[in-house]
């Protein structure tokens, strides 16, 4: 995947819901399904030049929200701290044990799930 | 603060960018500076009723993107996952000493940090 690709996949995945239905679909066929302009043309009946300006004008919409609502920097910086507590978490197993020990799993798992 | 304000005050704050620049102003002088229709439009020059509507167009945005992007929702999750952990590491507190408790201490202060 390169670095447009996953830029994009993020951006529909956080902010996907504020395109139109046809944009959505057109993004999620490119980015996500890997079809190419020809491919998507031909699936929804658009010319190749109409789904291309689609395309970039739906990107350009998300790469817009993004920059009013800044939720992947958010998230993004969100990780790095998670990554941060993990590593002394791991650092705590090897020092602790019974109810302790307990506790410091607990939290790693919990960690690990939150939904960033 | 009754629930309406401080409903559209997490709203601003997370998508206010969203809004037109006297959108937000109108919005920023209603609910977080709490002036009445009559004083924003005359603040404004605007008619009071013209006030009105744009509020409740701009309120009415503001929703819609929370329904789409679900941000407020999404932080509201996470602040109750820290409640659970912090409660973790303040039991993990009294259990532990040395450089076990310093790693705990600084990963409440961490959590603590985090910009939810």
């Amino acid at each position: 995947m390169n670095d447009k690709t996953f830029e994009m996949t993020m951006l529909l995945d956080f902010y996907g819901e504020l395109l139109t239905e046809k944009q959505r679909e057109c993004m999620n066929l490119h980015y996500n399904e890997d079809l190419s302009l020809a491919e998507i043309a031909e699936l929804s009946g658009i010319t190749r030049q109409g789904v291309r300006d689609l395309i970039v004008r739906a990107g350009a919409s998300l790469t817009s929200a993004e920059e009013k609502i800044g939720l992947i920097a958010r998230f993004s910086q969100q990780r790095e701290q998670r990554s941060e507590m993990l590593k002394k978490l791991t650092e705590l197993e090897e020092l602790t044990t019974g109810r302790a020990r307990e506790l410091v799993d607990c939290l790693k798992n919990e960690l690990e799930a939150i939904n960033l």
